[in-house]
């Protein structure tokens, strides 16, 4: 199928992929006078006393708003935020489809840090979440950070977080195949961008102890090629001093980790990997190197973000679940705590006897997921201190 | 029935009465592919090349945000954004009922003008229209103004413009049937908030000569009693100089109209007025003067914001059909000339056959009313060039 010319004539057939409908029929006196004035005025006073009660008499409960600055939409660079709403509104109807969630797309008129801020704290009060998209980096490092401490909700860029959640999980899996562990596995990370950058944080945190994380300049480094993020994250990465490239990066690594651009990885480089070398090729529609092509470079297991190859590494496998556990918790936060266990919840539904080189992850469709990352991401919100319920 | 109590248990019942539901079933990876990436690409690259394919591909043609910050909640005062929910979501479940409009929420976290004015400018490009609620005065009319020079979408302070227009219906009708004219009657206003300055301002434009407003403090003049609106409006209201009070202003009066709070108007009052007198008490729940009170001090017509008597002045009446014409004509602002073509509309809606002392404006579930109301908005947006379409 073309995919891009069926799309285009479904979107004008569409015309809009969302709409809001209401739960109350309002067709009396009597029902006018309960869903809105005089009645209407009693939840409003319950409120203003206790407003934890807005999570009980409104729709707060199950609302997430996906803000977006259309400064790095897809793979399509800065297209601005109207362009971009084809984008927040496909998301939203995966946040209804696969978790129930009432999300709404928010565009915004501006690419500048502070006005982002200022508008999403501003807004917040609406929602029991708040998921930024396809903002871009470094700008969406500092925005996540502030508005975490603003927001009594929780605030979670997808971009960066959702994607090291699948990863981590595909990674966990892919090395209990080829029996290696995370903590001696040395792993190379190409692209520091906000997916790249989150996947280290992420990784670190994880247990990897040997990583080296490249960009279009080469290995990171403290200088001022890099920005602020770049430059934290090469202190601390890269214990072997490694220089150079990414050919130079990848030699004798066990794991490669591409959310950059296609064909930036070659059948060449891969043979200078480690034996059982794991290949996570993200770039999207065209991955860092082809499924074939890695494997003739002698990769035992190769993931990329599309559906027509095996392991597909797709960010619908932790973000449904996620939110809806952190709603489920009405928690102040979707922490560190919260989105480990969203890997392990994720990894868990490939069973040890079913996994193999080309059954690393759960499938997007598979309906266990979203009711088994809640479950779990909700206890450790519970555990950590920050649900509310 | 005890609206209040039984309201309360309906808001809990409900948990909301608004859900996002999607135009589009993602089943399978196709679907997904199509509704997602990497189709959703198609659209996004149409709109970045000509942004008014957003009214095509996307929801923003029937999208319209209901923004407060929750500084004059019905008559419940500054009760803030959060408590006033229910009502947004109420005003949403009647935009969705009466006129098919995707009407969100959005309660904002702050009360300060540039920052309500900021934020509101920030996250227009993902609606058709803006609808500002129960915004507290002065701040409501700045915030407005600056609004509408920046967004190209509508920006309308409902319960100034919306209130505005279903009066003067109930005003024309009502002087056709005690045969006067709108140039010659004497009209008091009571009440100089934001329903009451919008409501001088459009009975001056609709013609009327004979304009005394009050508020608390008695009748307006142009000092520092009053803030800078109600200054602005005593320099061009009160062409006989009237001073004191309101029982000073309503001698010889042929029509009072009350925005401001219960039993300010006695029988005494109506007692002094013009033969035929018309009295709008609009104080909800508890009005000026109750109707028997007011026929008993000799008045011809009455009318309340209540449904429990006849002449029910409503805003249902106007803002789904003002909206809903409106976003069909794409408009960049919901104008003057669109506004008073909404309220002929109105108040063509009751034939000069059926028009009587007990019906001078269509019931508020007369299904006529949004398709009369939005063709000719949509036909004024047109001729006073705002329309897009």
């Amino acid at each position: 199928m073309d995919y891009t010319k069926t799309s285009l004539e479904k979107h004008y057939e569409w015309r809009g992929k969302l709409q809001v409908d209401s739960r109350v029929a309002v067709d009396s006196r009597e029902a006018l006078s309960l869903a809105y004035t005089p009645g209407v005025a009693a939840p409003c006073l319950e409120i203003e006393k206790n407003p934890a009660l807005a999570y009980d008499l409104t729709r707060k409960w199950n609302s997430v708003a996906v803000v977006t600055d259309g400064s790095a939409v897809l793979g399509l660079g800065n297209i601005g935020a109207l362009a971009g709403m084809p984008v927040m509104e496909g998301k939203c109807v995966l946040f209804s489809e696969f978790a129930g969630i009432d999300a709404v797309p928010v565009c915004l008129a501006t690419q500048d840090t502070d006005e982002i801020v200022a508008t999403v704290k501003n807004i917040a009060p609406t929602y029991g979440g708040i998921n930024l998209e396809d903002i871009a980096a470094p700008r969406c490092f500092e925005i996540e950070r502030r508005l975490k401490e603003l927001c009594d909700i929780p605030v979670f860029h997808d971009d960066q977080h959702g994607t090291a959640v699948v990863l981590a999980a595909a990674l966990i899996n892919a090395l209990k195949v080829v029996g290696k562990s995370v903590s001696e596995v040395r792993v190379v990370i190409n692209g520091a961008g906000s997916a790249g950058v989150a996947i280290s944080e992420f990784l670190i945190a994880l247990g990897v102890n040997d990583l080296v994380v490249c960009d279009r300049a080469g290995v990171l480094a403290d200088d001022d090629r890099f920005n602020a993020a770049q430059r934290a994250l090469a202190r601390k990465t890269n214990p072997r001093k490694v220089a150079g490239v990414l050919a130079d990066a990848v030699k004798d690594a066990d794991v490669f980790i591409g959310v950059s651009a296609k064909d930036v990885l070659k059948t060449a480089d891969v043979r200078t990997m480690a034996t059982d070398a794991v290949v996570f090729a993200m770039a999207n529609p065209s991955p860092e190197i082809m499924p074939d092509d890695a494997k003739a470079g002698g990769a035992r297991i190769v993931a990329t973000g599309r559906s027509d190859f095996a392991n597909q590494i797709n960010n619908v496998l932790a973000f449904p679940g996620i939110f809806r556990g952190a709603l489920d918790a009405r928690a102040r936060d979707i922490n560190n705590e919260m989105q480990l266990a969203a890997v392990y919840a994720i990894a868990g539904l490939v069973s040890d006897d079913e996994l193999d080189e080309e059954y690393i992850l759960p499938r997007a469709f598979d309906k266990r997921i979203v009711p088994t990352v809640a479950a779990a991401v909700k206890k450790a919100a519970e555990q950590s201190g920050v649900a509310r319920v």
